[in-house]
């Protein structure tokens, strides 16, 4: 027997360990709960335990199982563990497992068409299915992309593509014809987008952020005048981005007012709906995109709250013909003959291609639309949960609404109204509840106020993971007193 | 017993199930050899058998994965067969499809230090390992990276940051005080370099791409005349691309004697070495990484011909400084108090981050430094035996020298040398080989003509497919006449 492809392992010793790796998995997410969800690891610790040169003979795959085991898993913060409430949770899902391993396996580059037809045309298919359960009309078409980093980096190459300067051909730089070109978002759209629009070359002072409402929202009069005056000013406004689902509060940009300006205006409309977009799945949470329709590019990612093992970012564009004008280049030595396919490397910056709409393919046919559904209506409900009990406690804040399954909140006791001493009292709390080891939260700051944040987002999560947060909570506070 | 965590699956059936793909994937890599390595599908042959709206209620997985092997197979193209032998053939080693179902089941985002040590710590240890491997100086450090053509847009993203134009705050447009940035590389160079070009608003018409010599190596004479003579005209000359390995015909620029100019110019040097960088494991070839120890940047992919399952691409730099300068970003929800660690975040486009380290990790353990210098000794090993028979058949030309594993040639028997009619043979004989389901090649263009490329990389491929391959193409030159 030829051992060539299994690389050195014999093929019986592959399987005998890719089902004792079976095992560890179902084990390892069946009892999730029983590690620390927080490292408890120490800068250096993991590093100083392995050796700092490469092995030049083989090793066996016992001991390198038994390394993972003993030095990597002490170090692994478990985005899988059910008290897992920081950034946005997301979850491994057992069919996502299963489509990932098959994947792996395949190891199928989707470049072109040709170079596994299945893996495009199912990509087409479910992305398809994805904007079908989002309720977004036919004329958008998806492609999978690792990140929702790379996703708004690929619609605002094509925004600036659309403003037909010959930017493609000629740049930026050095040019008497074109003017500063200016991007537009709320001051709480993700970093993601001021790091777009480094790379792009636009700069971070062209960056406009628009002030936000009470709860957060873009404010669409503040963006129609900070259009007007940049026109005035010389400026060349070519896009704007608005978020469904911001990563601070989740708030929700007024998409439908905001559309309205950019088709006025004639500028790009991206949403980001990384995070807060799949929650229209949900037929009474369908209201959260609405006006996107009217968006010339969509994100969101099912990594984060769909179930799907990372990577997968499913970009949504109604104008496919300028993302290619932006992206497509073939070289030789990747013309086919093949006529009219669709080869998804022309979609963006990535020649490599994983085939990742095998697992959003898995995913929804074994959870089913509505089983997808009830899952985030449940994050939700549990949001409101935890929302109404910071809400019945006089010595707590609420610091935002609850659109989708993210609590802004703070310990705010009476007659205490220094922001250094609540900072301090707060992301006291915070670190304490992380060192528990049973959950893991996170922060940010709004309106200068230190805020924890809890983000339900693992399919594990119950009411008794997060009952019990609002309990080592409210432990740490009465330590403080 | 909370199914949860699995996402409707019961926990057992996933056991059960998880290990049937075990088998499925056994069973598969021991006979991929049995499938067309090039699907046989036509355009639409796999969507059309597949419902256009995707289910509301939940489907059993032994039907998604009937349907899997029904429908999907049939339109994948087998990278990890070994008669793969086009573009640059890769594969998905057993260790790496261990160490990738483990990753999968963590579902870890390795954004920041905190989010799991372990991912961060071993990237750092095993990019170094491989710089070891390399025999990179120390000063290189690495970070993973999905792709290459992400990784050397970063690395220009760095360069172009190291001008010091404020480029980061400012951007390129509407400015002044900026001439036209200009980027080198040879008209060998990959088509990805282009495309950073495009993305960062340098512009395709900035990108120079000097000639090669003979054996399409860049013209260092030929770049040192064309930046004195851009400098002259205004431009500002900001990084030079070199390759190690280029795809068409594998071949090595003078990374010296481009160093040399680059030190002289003060401009950053990008060395893309994708494909060929890795070869430098093997002793006996550590030269062609020659003169790289000067290169400001280095791209090499584990992926391409390391056995590492998609996607990992590893980039060096020895400026981690600028490389954070251009992208470090923190919002406040990703603040940490953790003090001096790294966060990979940091160092490029991405915050989602997989853990790629671990298939890296497994792989160079499980192989042994000795063990990957073997496989790839005897890819290039295959590839001169190849190039001998070329060599000694009358009827056929090989068109470029054979640094590594890919031998590029066509069939040009006596008397015949219009162009068209060679481009006619060749194509046909490559599609007509293609067409047997045992081997699948590609093909390029050098000066004008009509090349077919046999790439070797696969692990499972050994003499006799080569011979194989052979005997195909001389079968098909028999049917031409």
């Amino acid at each position: 027997m030829d051992k060539e492809p299994f690389g050195g392992m014999d093929p019986e010793e592959f399987r005998k360990i890719g089902k004792e790796v079976v095992d560890w998995i179902t084990d390892y997410l069946k009892n999730a709960e029983k590690y620390p969800v927080f490292s408890q690891a120490k800068p250096d610790d993991i590093k100083r335990q392995l050796p700092a040169a490469p092995p030049a003979s083989p090793e066996k795959m016992e001991t390198i199982l038994a390394d993972f085991n003993r030095i990597i898993l002490p170090g692994i913060t478990h985005w899988n563990h059910p008290g897992f409430l920081a950034y946005f949770a997301n979850t491994a899902s057992a069919p996502g497992i299963l489509a990932e391993m098959l994947a792996t396996a395949l190891n199928v580059n989707g470049m072109l068409w040709r170079t596994s037809p299945s893996a495009t045309e199912l990509e087409e298919l479910v992305t398809d299915w994805l904007r079908q359960m989002l309720g977004l009309p036919a004329e958008f078409h998806g492609v999978i992309i690792d990140t929702a980093s790379v996703s708004s980096l690929v619609a605002l190459t094509a925004a600036r593509e659309a403003v037909h300067k010959r930017v493609r051909e000629q740049g930026l730089s050095g040019r008497t014809d074109l003017p500063r070109l200016r991007l537009y978002c709320s001051e709480h759209a993700h970093s993601s987008i001021e790091k777009a629009a480094i790379i792009l070359g636009i700069g971070q002072e062209s960056v406009c952020k628009i002030s936000s409402d009470a709860e957060f929202r873009m404010n669409a009069k503040a963006l129609a005048a900070a259009i007007e005056e940049d026109r005035r000013n010389g400026w060349l406004p070519f896009a704007v981005v608005a978020t469904v689902g911001t990563t601070s509060t989740t708030s929700i940009d007024p998409i439908s007012a905001i559309a309205d300006i950019c088709q006025k205006e004639n500028i790009w409309l991206h949403v980001d709906g990384a995070y807060g977009g799949t929650a229209a799945i949900v037929p009474e949470m369908r209201y959260v995109l609405d006006g996107c329709d009217r968006a010339d590019s969509f994100v969101t990612n099912p990594h984060k709250w769909l179930f799907t093992p990372m990577d997968c970012s499913v970009l949504f564009t109604q104008h496919v013909g300028t993302l290619k004008q932006a992206f497509s280049l073939v070289p030789e030595y990747l013309k086919t003959t093949d006529g009219e396919v669709n080869n998804y490397m022309d979609w963006g910056v990535q020649l490599g291609r994983r085939f990742r709409a095998l697992k959003l393919w898995f995913i929804i046919r074994s959870f089913g639309v509505d089983g997808l559904a009830s899952r985030l209506r449940e994050h939700c409900r549990l949001a409101q949960e935890f929302a109404s009990w910071v809400d019945a406690d006089k010595d707590f804040e609420r610091l935002a609404p609850v659109p989708f399954s993210v609590v802004c909140f703070r310990y705010h006791p009476n007659g205490i109204s220094d922001e250094t001493k609540l900072e301090q009292f707060n992301s006291q709390i915070m670190e304490q509840v992380n060192a528990t080891g049973e959950a893991f939260l996170s922060h940010t700051k709004l309106n200068g106020r230190y805020t924890i944040r809890i983000a339900i987002g693992n399919l594990a999560t119950a009411e008794k993971h997060v009952a019990r947060v609002w309990e080592l909570v409210k432990n740490e506070v009465v330590k403080l007193k």
